[in-house]
């Protein structure tokens, strides 16, 4: 299973401040506990800072590899600020986050993609927006996977995101992704599938419930990369116990050693 | 979803101790309490009482049915408490748990079910004992639906249970009933999937979690009756929050209702 840790982003406070005042030592501390955590990448987003973001990125970026060894994800709509960190990024190969089916975009980012070797996050959206259905999923992420390879981009470096909308607005946004992710892995087994959780939950409450289900319910249907936060001890904690379940565990060694490091300590309080 | 509520079991010691000294109103309160936690039935057990088990299980079902007016679910290998059981079932039609492939358990059940017109559960497991891959279970589930619908049984009256075994001795024991699953829907979709989730975790550290996530994976495989407490509230929680993001729950009205009631007051406060 890929983690990409996705606490490095100016969309949370403790982030932003640190930015404006160049803490390089807390992003550093916050690199190493998701990296500790067992991040397989971890996320670089500064777009909320529209106007210094390639600035930013390019100092992110500097000082995250200061301070750990494993590969980034640069995070960002923005070509300029793609430059930025895709160039810097030398720890292992970079995953660009991300390209989409939209014409400008694409355009935009492909010759990153190949300038750098990166892997690349595709979105499964194109000109006409976010997809509904499981079809109209899987139609956007054949036409990606086809423009990515002719352009040269290996298969397995191909990390789809097939976009999760909220349930609160429809009742079938769940399920409708549980089919694409089906759907995609029978049509491509090489490509990835990659997805953050949150945006099933949002306007629902007690939405951390709804995000470890749907985690777990979208690893059953074949999806191998999640960028959320590894510091998060109940979601990893699933995330063992489902590899585990899925058969993806040899003699059970990564779910007991997530039980010896205490990760289910405090759903065993709970269910005293 | 099907609720089968588990706690009337002789091998839990209150129920063993409150049946010794013929403690109705104590069963009763165990009987009430599931019935309002969502139980769709009750399942009785007391196969634990070897000598008389016929007379215990006559005594449960007629005080369990003073109490509440849900069906009963009469789990029993033994065809002579199976008869006590289910002669005085009356509210509404009872599950009868369970019939095997097995050649005498067949036969000795079978009448029962066609006499007291039950639904029944069964178990795939036959003379071979318990089928270790999902082509073995298909093929026991196969044999079992053909038997008991050319007796006579509706096919959405069967229950099929793939009989889950324990991970801690066989990494697979979790994907070869996922798997199962899918291919006993895919050739019989009117037949109901059930299981009691315990088996998966046996022998290994922190089981709630592994059978939480289990529940979750077999729903989304497309398993619809489970055999489990319902006054675990945890367990109930992600029963809800996992059938909405299914988009099996109409604007999430039962995933709202448990939150009004409270079923995820400890995740929230465990993650803050």
């Amino acid at each position: 299973m890929i983690i990409v840790g996705e606490l490095i982003n100016t969309s949370r406070k403790p982030i932003l401040e640190s930015v404006a005042r160049r803490d390089a030592e807390y992003i550093a501390s916050i690199a190493r506990r998701q990296a500790e955590a067992g991040a397989s990448y971890l996320d670089v987003n500064c777009s909320s800072i529209l106007d210094k973001e390639a600035e930013v990125m390019a100092w992110l970026v500097e000082n995250i590899q200061k301070a750990v060894d494993i590969p980034l994800c640069i995070d960002t709509p923005n070509p300029a600020a793609m430059a930025a960190g895709i160039s810097l990024a030398r720890k292992g190969r970079p995953l660009a986050n991300s390209i989409t089916g939209e014409k400008d975009r694409f355009a935009a980012m492909l010759p990153l993609l190949l300038q750098y070797h990166a892997r690349v996050t595709g979105l499964c959206t194109d000109d006409q927006g976010i997809p509904e259905t499981a079809a109209d999923r899987l139609r956007v992420a054949r036409d990606l996977v086809h423009r990515l390879t002719d352009a040269g981009i290996d298969i397995d470096d191909i990390y789809l995101d097939p976009v999760l909308t909220s349930l609160s607005t429809n009742n079938t946004a769940g399920v409708e992704v549980l089919t694409a992710i089906r759907l995609i892995k029978e049509e491509f087994p090489k490509v990835h599938l990659i997805c953050g959780l949150s945006n099933v939950s949002y306007g629902l409450p007690s939405r951390k419930v709804l995000n470890q289900a749907f985690m777990i319910q979208t690893m059953a249907a074949g999806m191998d990369a999640y960028i959320l936060d590894p510091l998060d001890r109940t979601m990893m904690g699933f995330l063992y116990a489902s590899q585990a379940l899925l058969g993806q565990d040899q003699y059970c060694r990564n779910y007991l050693s997530a039980y010896r490091r205490g990760l289910y300590n405090e759903e065993q309080r709970q269910q005293k």
